[in-house]
């Protein structure tokens, strides 16, 4: 078998064995391969797309590059989320306490903010002392304890991904459903869990600006994993606008807590059940999606949740009084608000736009080795079919340098589109929901 | 500009600006960029192809990254022809001759052979002591004394060529006309010349199988050439059967000089006038075509093209005697007589078989780093509309070492097609004639 072979293969519109596809990624990561051969080869799979057998063969070969964990003597299922990405996205720190309390493993390997969007590290980290770092048998002892541990990517895992994520990421070839699918599923298969619920995000603010873009890559994510033994829901969510009203590291994390605590804006609170749901449901803690969620509801009014969440601050390194004191959180020096200059109502908010606006003042990354403010970002007093005053507040921008304010606070002027009309309110945040299980699921 | 953007652009099916493609391929030549971004940039240019303004941009961009000789010194017309190759093409030995006596100027810069087909140099270099590494000083004064010179490819012409097809051969990226034209356009060009005459290939010994593959090919190269202010012609030939009856170097030599003494086979004497009388035309040494041809066969006839032959094997070192007394050519030690196993006639010659045939007996290169036995090769008794008895003689396969003998007679036995009805002759050579001057040079 020749590499270059392979690359004319799949040039010429060609499906690979699974035993080609071993050859091109055990090779890779082996170090057997030159870089530029495997550039060619995944702008090949990015122009010419892949099977869904070759997909699934992709995600077992780069699974198989590195250690798969293994959690079957702690009993009962491990199941774990993941989102595709989006601007106040920050559920996994709602649903992560929520579904460990209902008695459900929640081995959650999370990634770090890029781009407009945020990530689960940041957020942890911005509680002082939060490790993320822990090694495999302080994440056993962790999840052991207390059934969830939120931890990032070792080295050991899915080696495969990091090198060729590092590829594509300087050849233009990101944008591939299929190569797409591959990096998450093989990254969140080697987590050793059984079930997987899928945050999809559609919008302004997420990757995938269309619907039908995310529907795809779904399908594909859902499809991957059930051909690789595993319980996989997709629910294709709103992400048009920021979710929940807070944006930034310190600033979510406070968000998170207030939803813990009972209160929060009601999508984030939606959408977290409706995660933390599916997650028990598949965890074969409830008989449907309906007792699951009911579930979630209770755990969140009783106070498990909330303890659960500071549980793992606590196993974590974390000074668990921040949750009760938010001043012991990073704080931003500054403020500014930024007022409406007509009156009128919110009809659409360009997401991407605040997202970045928050990377501006210092809150995320360009490139992979920037580091992050954790204290800096916006909260969002109005959102889309909120009535708005001349003048009134639609949202605070919390800096700490003024280097390039003004750069966000002209991303804010951009994103919030009002008009005189009455707007239409926000549509449905579960755009749909996909997956063998979806329908079992449902039945009660 | 960043180069991952131009990879995006150009994957997305969108066109580039001169200075987008000067960027890729200047900074490439200078070192500036990885490979593995090139690969990948390769790639999209091969899937999405590029236009006409994209071709032509990145032949000057090539072109312009080394030395571009300039014989304006030189009174008159440069003419020279390209072949995209054959088996037992070697009409530049013939023609190169015919051309100088006519007094237009022939800078002819030739490759080795690859794969199935031959090269110029290696059948020049069958002749001992032939130099083909001149120099740009002892060039010129070859050139200036005797109208021609044939010489090899030297490091300072179109560096980003030689570093950008040594990529392509590792990643699966050759097989695209744009990058195809371009590399041969860019080559011929920088060879300061006025005028050229390509010789594109269609059949089952050309690299373009299809006459479709050949036509499209032969648009951009003379497209490209015309709008760099060349005049270009394009005569797509048969290569359905190797050209002539000689194969392998020292035998092609051979057969050359039977063609410049007048005899040789028909269908070489015939091409070779064809491609000389447009060469002899666009070097503005006759005033149509018809009569460039007649002064083609003067030329042989009066002896002066083979005179004009021994002059460059003498002004290039070679030894002259061979062209008087072949046994002073490399002479291959062994020879088998393959003969018909059934009565009939030739119908078809899988013609790339003969060439690999011949590359099997030492005669040809599977790696660009192989060496090459000039003595080797093959002579055709028999050839396309041929009747032949039972044992009569199809062909002599001349050979050094039978290691790889039994490959070569089977691939011989799979060439020739021998069925019980008449067979239907050779078509035409010469399949049609491309380029603006075409009309101009028909005209009497």
């Amino acid at each position: 078998m020749r590499l270059v072979d392979l690359i004319r293969r799949k040039r010429d519109g060609h499906e690979l064995t699974a035993a080609e596809i071993e050859f091109v990624v055990g090779g890779y990561t082996a170090g057997d391969f030159p870089d530029y051969q495997i550039a060619a080869w995944l702008m090949a799979v990015l122009l010419k797309g892949m099977t869904r057998a070759e997909i699934a063969a992709l995600t077992s070969a780069m699974l198989r590059s590195g250690e798969v964990l293994d959690w079957s003597h702690l009993p009962g299922k491990k199941v774990d989320k993941h989102s595709t990405g989006g601007v106040g996205d920050k559920t996994s720190l709602i649903i992560a306490p929520i579904v460990a309390a209902a008695g459900v493993y929640v081995p959650m390997i999370s990634g770090r903010g890029l781009g407009h969007t945020g990530g689960t590290l940041d957020k942890l980290e911005a509680i002082p002392g939060f490790r993320v770092d822990l090694d495999s048998k302080r994440m056993e002892q962790v999840l052991a304890a207390s059934h969830v541990c939120l931890i990032g990517q070792t080295a050991s895992i899915v080696p495969a991904d990091k090198k060729m994520y590092a590829l594509r990421d300087v050849t233009g070839t990101v944008e591939s459903p299929a190569l797409i699918c591959a990096s998450i599923m093989s990254k969140k298969l080697a987590e050793g869990i059984d079930a997987l619920v899928l945050d999809v995000k559609t919008g302004s603010g997420a990757f995938m600006k269309q619907e039908a873009d995310a529907v795809h890559l779904a399908e594909l994510m859902v499809e991957t994993g059930e051909l690789m033994g595993k319980k996989v829901i997709a629910l294709i969510t709103d992400m048009d606008q920021p979710l929940g009203r807070h944006v930034g590291n310190a600033l979510e994390v406070m968000e998170c807590v207030e939803v813990l605590k009972g209160g929060g804006p009601k999508d984030l609170v939606d959408l977290s059940h409706g995660l933390a749901a599916w997650m028990i449901y598949l965890g074969g803690a409830a008989k449907s999606v309906d007792e699951a969620r009911e579930l979630s509801v209770k755990l969140i009014a009783s106070g498990a949740a909330m303890e659960k969440f500071r549980e793992i601050v606590r196993l974590q390194d974390g000074n668990a009084k921040v949750l009760d004191d938010f001043s012991l959180l990073p704080q931003a020096q500054n403020h500014v608000d930024i007022s409406s200059p007509e009156a009128g109502y919110v009809a659409a908010m360009d997401c991407e736009k605040v997202g970045i606006a928050s990377l501006v003042l210092g809150g995320g990354r360009e490139r992979k080795e920037d580091s992050v403010d954790h204290a800096v970002g916006i909260i969002l007093h109005k959102k889309t079919g909120d009535k708005v005053a001349k003048g009134e507040l639609l949202c605070t921008l919390y800096y700490n340098s003024a280097d390039r304010l003004e750069e966000a606070r002209g991303l804010i002027g951009a994103s919030y589109r009002i008009t005189q009309a009455l707007a239409k309110a926000q549509g449905p945040l579960v755009h749909r929901v996909m997956g063998s299980e979806a329908a079992a699921g449902k039945a009660r």
